[in-house]
């Protein structure tokens, strides 16, 4: 199949999707905060707009967080079909201070786009519907049907999609599901991620006095809620990096020596490591290389720890309260279900006397393991040489997408990582960004990933 | 000498003395805060205009920090002179939530006045005012000679009242120092306090890498500042509460069995601790009683600790940088130098690796004892149970006034501690709060003292 005029079309309109990308990362869509309700709505029906502009079949899903947003192409019984999966919210911004520039205005500088969102997800995710356009446009005949499945709630855990996904299983019926949601392996070198770590993300609240009280008035005679969290989360880990909640590592799927060797032969370094962190050194589990942390070690990690006063000058108080807020990266076979509990556990074992503990389990994601020598694949192991003109290999990631589980088990369908960001995108931190030319090579691939998928 | 006119004065005036002081508390004069700096002024200002419409030679005293006042009756030197010191700055107010009624709308209701800054110390500071107003507005001939100096940086640890009473000794000369910053022993038992706890403020600081991570892309390479600075907090104290820091302990002076019994004598029970903290129980450092531990033993606080994200929902993060607050509240012979520099010393070998750590010493002050056996203190005593109508008792505080210690030194006068508090008054949390009978007491109690002094 021909796809000359679908490419002279993507590189035609180079700058058009860049300009179109920025009015959708105008719309702060912060799913984890109630105030941002309204911006979640507008960032779906922009999605509904731009569907139905392309006469795709289009339907604006309501549910009782945010809005799902699915969409079809004519289908025909005769050809492959591929779900898109993505997600237009965003995380949060805060800390808004270390931004160069507003997150919600972006800005284009050196073949760079900078805004909330870019990387994670909304440009990757529009790269799908903008190769679309370029067949739909170009009336070039799709050699596959395409089904989309948007939601809104991916990044503050909430689960319409897929309550949504098992209901509708027979609606969203597919030969493979592509996410493009996670990275390269670096900026020379696409890539397709074959194992996600989970996710159990825990809250720890320590209530002590039943308000903040003088540390001079008092001090000494209470247990004092700051100390109280800092020693239980002390207590999380050893001082070699191993988590010490009992039966933590009892379902770890041990590396094995091949996968070891495909790792060492990529080129990552510590030196690469500190240059994308700023970290002062590179530092964890002990017996194990950077890039095996990353991908394939679990992990239990302080993602917010408070109490009392953190702002200027001095403050004598003892608080009230204190918390923490604590995620483990989880790897294959590890079960979210069975970790919280043992967290739970083992942190109302290790709690101080003196202070009441309330433990809480936010948000869970089973860790995933895809086939690697499946025919979609090596589809798409070959769209993407196409599309980046560069040999691209396979990865693992340490983050999280818990909507893959799902789809796996309720579509028996094979679920493709199609990486299109840099793990230097700063996604979930300040200065988010998203290269233009990752973004045009995507809508290349995602192309050339229609043709290889029929093959 | 007969006070019958001043003291039916000071009864006339009750509601009056109340409304002036709820003006007075209306201003919020935050000394921690640049941006309150303007009502910091207007709270001098506001002592101005008081010590003037009472005739006395008064001066607003600019510093490179907030104003200090200082204000004298006419000076007779047959007389006796008293000075009496005071702060008219005060606590912040977060969290601002959990004030019933706004901290700067003072409420007056059921006997007791509800605003920041109404105990500590606008109120029990302009108790001395009031009463010495009594004498003047009733023509009665003053005793002794009084002088007041005021400052507005008790709160922040500002430094300028140390210096100008340094530097101006001669002027501020006196045969002793009233200072009304601290508590009865309980609301039916006026005290004297006879030693106070000294302060080492410390602040932690742990950076790592050189923005917020996404805890799924990085988690496990390199070292997470939240873990990191609660390790470090953690290992500040043991599970029976002492303090780890080398040497802590070696300059404190040990409780004598009289002591001891004198404390014991006092009513005072871990049910009433329990009542006036909330706290689930009593805990601290094991082998001595609750009230042991409050006034005479060194404490070890966690005043603030941050990191990462503390809002609504899940931000999967690794902080770019953590920190905590954390006090020692110093008992005689303990030096704050000395405890800062052992501080320091020891967070740098316990802190992990993979970060950076800084520690800041934002506040000292030395611990003080005052003899019991001086006919000042004897004289305070008698002021007191006139003015209370109650037996008075000698107390010690877990509180730091470091003002007393250069007092002592600069103006070789023995200081008072006439506390007109109650230690539930919520001084440094929501909802401060000061009874107004022991405002009108603390009025009746100054007046008594201007002539108890001379005997």
């Amino acid at each position: 199949m021909n796809l000359e005029r679908v490419m002279d079309y993507i590189q035609a309109n180079e700058q058009s999707f860049v300009d179109q990308l920025v009015d959708f990362l105008k719309i702060p869509s912060i799913s984890a905060q109630a105030k941002h309700r309204p911006d979640l709505e507008k960032a779906a029906d922009f999605l509904v707009k731009e569907f139905d502009g392309l006469g795709l079949a289009v339907e604006k899903i309501e549910t009782d967080g945010h809005p799902l947003v699915y969409a079809e192409t004519g289908q025909d019984p005769s050809r492959p079909t591929l779900l898109v999966y993505g997600h237009y919210d965003v995380q949060p911004v805060d800390p808004l201070e270390l931004w160069k520039n507003p997150p919600f205005e972006p800005k284009v500088a050196n073949g760079v786009i900078y805004a909330r969102g870019s990387s994670d997800d909304k440009g990757q995710l529009y790269a799908h519907i903008k190769a679309l356009e370029a067949y739909l446009r170009t009336d070039t005949a799709l050699p596959v049907n395409v089904k989309f499945i948007i939601e809104g709630e991916e990044e503050c855990g909430g689960h319409n999609v897929y309550t949504y996904t098992e209901q509708n299983a027979d609606k969203l019926a597919c030969d493979a599901v592509i996410i493009s949601d996670t990275t390269m392996f670096d900026e020379n070198t696409p890539a397709i991620c074959y194992s996600l770590k989970g996710l159990c993300f825990m809250e720890i609240r320590v209530k002590g006095p039943a308000q903040d009280l003088h540390s001079g008035s008092f001090g000494g005679t209470v247990q004092n809620p700051g100390n109280a969290v800092a020693t239980i989360v002390a207590k999380l880990k050893d001082s070699r990096g191993r988590v010490k909640i009992p039966g933590f590592y009892d379902d770890v799927l041990s590396l094995d020596s091949s996968e070891r060797a495909a790792f060492a032969s990529l080129k990552y370094s510590d030196r690469i490591l500190r240059r994308e962190t700023g970290a002062p050194r590179a530092w964890g589990e002990a017996g194990y290389t950077s890039l095996e942390r990353m991908w394939a070690r679990p992990t239990c990690d302080v993602n917010g720890i408070w109490g009392g006063y953190s702002g200027e000058g001095a403050k004598t108080i003892i608080p009230a309260t204190a918390g923490a807020k604590v995620s483990m990266r989880l790897v294959p076979n590890q079960k979210p279900a069975a970790i919280a509990a043992a967290f739970e556990k083992y942190v109302r074992r290790i709690a101080p006397k003196g202070v009441e503990v309330e433990v809480l389990n936010l948000h869970n994601a089973d860790p995933v393991l895809v086939p690697r020598d499946s025919a979609m694949m090596q589809a798409g192991l070959r769209a993407l040489e196409k599309g980046f003109q560069r040999k691209p290999v396979f990865i693992r990631e340490g983050g999280s997408i818990p909507i893959v589980g799902t789809f796996q088990q309720a579509l028996q369908a094979p679920v493709l990582l199609l990486g299109l960001g840099l793990s230097t995108d700063n996604i979930h931190s300040p200065n988010e960004k998203f290269h233009v030319a990752n973004f045009v090579n995507g809508i290349r691939t995602a192309a050339h990933l229609l043709v290889e998928a029929t093959k």
